[in-house]
Order: C-alpha cells, then sequence, then structure tokens
C-alpha cells in the first residue's frame, strides 16, 4: 500500500498523542474555568471568505469533489485558522448566541506553506476568542493574553516551560509609518512582520523596495520596532522618536492601559515589543505573540490580536479578540529530539490480565470486566502464551500490573517492576494512583 | 461577509457541542478503559490511497493547493473513514508500534454524497480497531462490538438508548452467492447492502441487473438475506436453504462462534442479520452494523468488520478488525427535532461576578481568579450595568451562582434560580456539586 510521508503533515505515535490529549485536556480545562464555551465549526470555508487580500490566499488548500462535474458551485478551501471560521459562525448564529461570546475551540488548520521547524502543513490550534456584538469593551484585550498565560502555567505542572506574550498595536504601527509619511500600511506591516526572520537590515531594504520608504523613513521604522519594554516606560521611548500622529497616540495609549492592566493581575507576563505586526490582514488593533523561555528560535507559541470588522453584516458589526496556540508547534519542541515530555507508558492499560489456556479466557475477560467497571483501565492478553512472554508483552507497552488467575492463591497479582506479587480479587483491588493512567512526565 | 450554510457540514450551538463532547469524553473514557490508546492522523490521504476500485471514489474529496503550479506530484484527498488511514498509520509505524495494536480514533470524515437525515459530509466518527501484525487471533472479533455495546451502555447514563449490534460474514454472504452459481461478487454484495434501503424486491431485480443472476438466484440470496437470529439457529436455517460451498461453511462457522461467544458474554447483545453487507470493499470477514433502538429508521450508528488485506507491504500483512461510531450521526437524532439530550447550561460558568462599577473591575477579577485556582469556572460581568442586568446575563446562559462583593455583609452569593443570598468567602465557598460544571440530561 502506498505509505508516502506527507511532509509537513505531522503525525505522533500512541506515547506522544497522549501527551498531546494532556495537553489539549489542560488547555480545555484552563478555558472552561475562565467561562469560554467549546465549539467546532467545519473543515472547509466556501474560497470567498478565505482568498482575501493579502498573501493569505498563497497558503490555501483547495477542496472539490473529485467527480464533480464541471466547475463547483461553491467552490470551497480548507480554514488556515479558527478565527475565521468563528467569525462566520458567528454571524451565522448570531440570533442564537449571547453576547460577548466567549469561546474556545481546538482543531486542526491547513496552510499550504513549505514545512519547516514547528511549522506544518496541518497542525492543531488551541484558540479562544471574545466577540461582542456592536461593541467589545477593551479589558477583554488585557484578559486574553493572560488566560493565555494561565493555560500555559497549567502546562508548566508537566514541565512545560512559562511563557512571556509581547503584545505590540497595529494602530501604533500604522499611525507611526504615516507619521513619518508612507501611505502603503500593509506593506509596511509585512515588512515589519519579517524581522526575526531576516533582521533589522533586510528589513530596511524591503521597506524602501516593497512599502516606497525613503532610507530615513526605513531607519525610523526600524527604530520604533527595536523598542521593547516590559513596562509603559515604551511610551516614553517612542515619544522621544519625535513623530506626531493621532492614530499613534491612540495606539501608544492602547498599549500602555493593556501593558499596565496586564502587569497590575500578573507581573510581567505581557511586554510591550513594538516589532510585532502579525501577518494577518484581519486584525486592527492590538496583536500579540508568546515565546517559549528557552525556546524562543521556535517563534510565536501563541498569537492572535483584536479585530474589529472580520465578522460583520450590513447591519451589525461584531468586533472580537482572541489568541491562538499553536499546539502542534508546541509539540515538535516538547516531543522532538531534545524531548521535554513523555507519557510514563504507551497505553491506556494499567493491568494485564494474563491467559492461562484458550478454554479459560472467559475467566480472564471476567477479571478485565469487573476492574473496568470500577473505573480500573485493563486489558487481556491476545495469546495464551508461556507467563514470561506474557509478562514480557506488558512490559514492552509499559503496563505496570499482570493479573493470574490460577496463583497459588487464587487471583494474583504482580508489580512487574518490583516483582512483587499479592493475591488481590478484581472486586476489591486498586493499583497506586500513579499508576491508574499514564502519567506525562518531564524527561529527566 | 460571505456565511453561506453548507449543505452537509453540520454545527451545533455551544450547548449542543457540550452534549457531543461529552459523548465523545463517554466513549473515550469506555475505549481507555479497554485498553485502547488514542491516536489522530493527518485529514489527507494520497489519492492512490483512498481511489480504489468499487465505488468508494465518487465520495472523495480531492484537495490541492490553490496556486500549485501545474499538476500536484502527490494529488491529495481528505480521508473518508478513519481505517484507511490507520492501515496507512501502521504500516508506516509497524517498527514502532507493540502489536497487537489497538487503537481508538475520534476525527471528522468527509464524503462527498448527497446530503441526507443524519448523513453528512463531514462528520465525526469515534473508530476502535485492533490490527495485529501477520495474524490477529478471532477472539478480536468478538470483544470490539462488545466494546461498542459497553459504550452505549455509558452514553446510557446520558439517556442515549441502548443499541443492538447485528452482523454478518462476508464469507458466508460470498459463499453462498457462489454456491448458487454467482460470481461477480462486488456487485453481489453491493446489491444486498441496500436491503434496508430499497426492500427486497428492488434488490432481487438489481441482482439480475448488476450481479448477473436469474430471478431463481436472486430468490435464494434474497431468503438468505432475510435471516435474523439472536442465536446459533440461524446457521440451521442458511443449511436449510441447501447450498454448498466450503467458503459458505467458514462463514456460518465464524459467525456461530461470534454469536456464541458474544451472547456468553452480553446476552442479547449482538445477533446475526444475514442482510448485512457493508459498502466499503477492504472487508473480508465479519462485518457489522448497529442499530439504537426506538431509532432503527436512523440506519447504523456503529459499523466496521474485519479486513484482513488492507494493510500491508511486500512482506507482511495486518489483519485488523474494528468498527466506527457515527457521532455526527447520533448527534443528529439526540439534538435534533426530537431533542432527547441538553445540557444545563451553554457556558461552563458556575458564577459570575457582578462589577459594582468599573473602577473595582480589580475587585471581580480577583474572586474569579480565586475561584478558578479551586477549579470552579467563574466569569466577570462584562460592563458593570444594574444588578438587575447583569443578573439577566447570566440568567441568560444558564449560570446558577452570581457573586458580589458589596454585598450588606460584604461578599455574597446569589443562587439565582432560588434567589437565596448569602454571605461567602472566595477562598472557602463551594457550589453544589452537581451546579460546578455543566451536565448532559435527558429531556423529560
Amino acid at each position: 500500500m502506498a505509505t508516502a510521508k506527507l511532509s509537513g503533515f505531522p503525525e505522533w505515535l500512541p506515547a506522544d498523542r497522549a501527551v498531546e490529549e494532556r495537553i489539549i485536556d489542560l488547555l480545555k480545562h484552563t478555558f472552561e474555568l475562565n467561562g469560554f464555551a467549546g465549539i467546532h465549526t467545519r473543515a472547509v470555508e466556501p474560497l470567498s471568505a478565505l482568498a482575501k487580500d493579502g498573501e493569505i490566499d498563497k497558503e490555501i488548500f483547495a477542496v472539490s469533489r473529485l467527480h464533480s462535474e464541471g466547475a463547483e458551485k461553491n467552490p470551497m478551501g480548507l480554514h488556515f485558522d479558527l478565527t475565521v471560521p468563528t467569525a462566520r459562525y458567528v454571524v451565522e448564529n448570531a440570533g442564537h448566541l449571547n453576547f460577548p461570546f466567549k469561546r474556545y475551540q481546538i482543531q486542526p488548520v491547513w496552510r499550504g506553506e513549505r514545512p519547516q521547524d514547528g511549522r506544518y502543513r496541518e497542525f492543531i490550534q488551541a484558540d479562544i476568542d471574545v466577540i461582542g456584538e456592536d461593541t467589545l469593551p477593551e479589558h477583554f484585550e488585557y484578559e486574553v493574553p493572560l488566560v493565555i498565560v494561565q493555560a500555559f502555567d497549567a502546562l508548566g505542572e508537566l514541565g512545560v516551560p512559562p511563557v512571556k506574550v509581547v503584545a505590540n498595536n497595529r494602530k501604533l504601527i500604522e499611525g507611526f509609518a504615516r507619521g513619518v509619511g508612507l501611505e502603503n500600511i500593509t506593506a509596511v506591516l509585512r515588512c515589519i512582520d519579517k524581522y526575526d526572520k531576516i533582521g533589522p537590515q533586510r528589513v530596511a531594504e524591503l521597506l524602501q523596495e516593497e512599502a516606497g520608504a525613503t532610507s530615513a523613513q526605513a531607519e525610523a521604522c526600524l527604530k520604533l520596532a527595536d523598542i521593547e519594554s516590559a513596562t509603559a516606560e515604551f511610551a516614553e521611548r517612542v515619544a522621544a522618536l519625535g513623530v506626531s500622529n493621532d492614530m499613534l497616540d491612540e495606539g501608544v495609549e492602547a498599549l500602555v492601559k493593556l501593558i499596565d492592566q496586564a502587569h497590575a493581575q500578573s507581573p510581567g507576563s505581557v511586554v510591550a515589543q513594538l516589532k510585532i505586526a502579525r501577518g494577518l490582514d484581519y486584525y486592527t488593533g492590538t496583536v500579540y505573540e508568546t515565546l517559549l523561555q528557552g525556546h524562543e528560535s521556535l517563534g510565536s507559541v501563541a498569537s492572535g490580536g483584536r479585530y474589529d470588522a472580520l465578522a460583520r453584516t450590513d447591519k451589525r458589526v461584531y468586533p472580537g479578540v482572541g489568541m491562538s496556540i499553536g499546539v502542534s508547534r508546541l509539540m515538535s519542541r516538547l516531543i522532538g529530539k531534545d524531548r521535554v515530555l513523555t507519557a510514563t507508558r504507551e497505553v491506556p492499560t494499567a493491568v494485564l490480565v494474563a491467559v492461562t489456556d484458550e478454554e479459560t479466557r472467559a475467566e480472564a475477560n471476567n477479571v478485565a470486566r469487573a476492574l473496568r467497571e470500577r473505573g480500573i483501565p485493563a486489558d487481556v492478553s491476545p495469546v495464551a502464551s508461556k507467563f514470561g512472554k506474557q509478562i514480557k508483552f506488558a512490559d514492552k507497552r509499559g503496563i505496570p500490573f499482570v493479573w493470574f488467575t490460577d496463583g497459588e492463591s487464587g487471583h494474583e497479582v504482580k508489580d512487574i517492576r518490583s516483582g512483587k506479587q499479592e493475591a488481590a480479587a478484581a472486586d476489591e483491588w486498586l493499583p497506586p494512583a500513579a499508576d491508574l493512567w499514564p502519567q506525562v512526565v518531564r524527561v529527566v
């Protein structure tokens, strides 16, 4: 059979998937503690909803029925993020939703980009968004990144390093660019977004090549992009650049508030970094990225921003703010060559019930059933081979206990790590709590 | 923005998604108790792996980069089930897996079929499969349907009706068809598979039109297809039809064992129904369907079978047996017009912390944080409106408790259902266990 590994479409082995599942569970739990409701949207959207201006359309996977006759009436594509589908979902279901609508969503997304370290063509995102009807209070801009910090704190229990959210405001960049006389704002944002990838020198060149900047204008933009601060002090450094523009002032004020408010609730968790621009075209204000400490080279593991005009009808607008955790990107580092996390076993099974001979398989089945009914994950040996082989079967999978139905004292259970074997009854015996389910642990 | 509802791509409102999530959690829990490990495979496969002989290729959605230049080197499609991707995954990762490999997988699949009641173009399947290396003991054929029954028993706690698994064996059909002189077995299976949809009369005609049967041969096949029995007694009724064929005998023997063994472990849960054929071409032995009691018109809610040749390399073969629960199909009935289940609220939030005025929002945030740290899902009022409006905000979402930071005795919490309000401390107060998280309940 065809088994071509498709580059950029990662799949994990069972033990690593257990790590991913645990991460997803912790994210869900954090999101739900904060009042976000889960939704699930279809994988496809009309191409018209995906292919906007900007460069995004290059990354889309188109979807069509293989044997459709003639042109599709509604050409479709796989969603490249979870924000666009949610915006559409909100508009479609507005009459049935209560606003502000706080939702989380954890699903794969697809992009046709060239695969690189931590960048895939199919990857799982974990999004939170808050969407208002007509208006959206700005305090949600402070709260969303703090929920993300809280989510990573929860992952910290597993051994995931802490994060730092870096934030900027598109109005600040746009106002500054306009203030120095630049007009092609889309191009300016696109150039600055490449800062970390290509470095300041090349960004300066690009600003001249693509955004029509003079070298003085490009230099001014770079001075802005270089500003970084854990406090509202960044505002003075922006002021010192001597550029005057109303939108710039508005952006600075919004970012000052964000940094101050986030600092008040969780000191040092959100810092200003004025090179943050984000690639997606729908952001209109605050933008965020998130760096995993010690793994900054991985790029942002959680990004987002405020979008005031993505979800709208002729009559209404649904402004939103959200962030998206790159679960697959995070996984690439956590289970990659410098593995950080692992699962204590590759199967859920805590107990393997040995089968003495095929004639007594029913007895083993009964033991397993009794254990399962009491919430203990149990499996039955697939073949009545020699007990040594059955113990090896458990050992290879990391199953800690093997149950025998014909020990010297009747039913006995063996901890195959210590070799200790003792009499046990399927309606009473319990494994130690730490052995009941596989655990995700830090590799030491 | 474009909000074209796409027919066949269902999306649920948050409260219904909570029902679906709960169902998925119960399925996962049952699968894990039985020792199945979770995996997640990519959504796309090479077209060559999807488009086999038979009619399957008509249902595939092709995927290509929107702006790819020229023909794709590896044309791809969205998977139409989870069995084909797992077979490929097993072959690809065989060196890292331990066999028999028991895995579960809960993901969307896509088919280009015309949408109908309970039949979608994108739908979630929950699969369990056991895959062996070279060999696979037949007892897994008895155990897989019993795990499915157990999974529906777990859903029964929510109010989902019980199920009956109906089983057949393709060797039985093929042997019988050969025994009466028919040779186009693929066509015979395809005709019989339509029994419930088009009725016996039309199947008889189709067998003549498409499988080259005489009217006597067609009639014999229908007599076989009509046989149904909760016990091994069906074998006598097959024998009474007087057809002699080795493969028929083999199929009857296998099905007798399955019914007997399943009956011994869970009486009445699996019955023989000789009209079950299944549409997918990869099954080679036992095939299963599952009917939801009282909702038989919905069709099968869990189907599968044994496939001996789907996963193979030049050197090895990986025989498997599995079943797939149609989660979306089940949902269509559970939350449809004769709604069976509902969630007690549409948000996770147990407590809404009221905000007295925007200046004291930080105090409300602190209460919410303290509650969350103790595992209580809490939200803060988005706007410091009048308390009556804030209570209404909670009520509309089904949030049972509202917290006030400036009650007569300081902090107070109100059960808005009873109106009872009492002093409370954020580091001590607990809601009743039934109110902590949304519950899924039967509609009365």
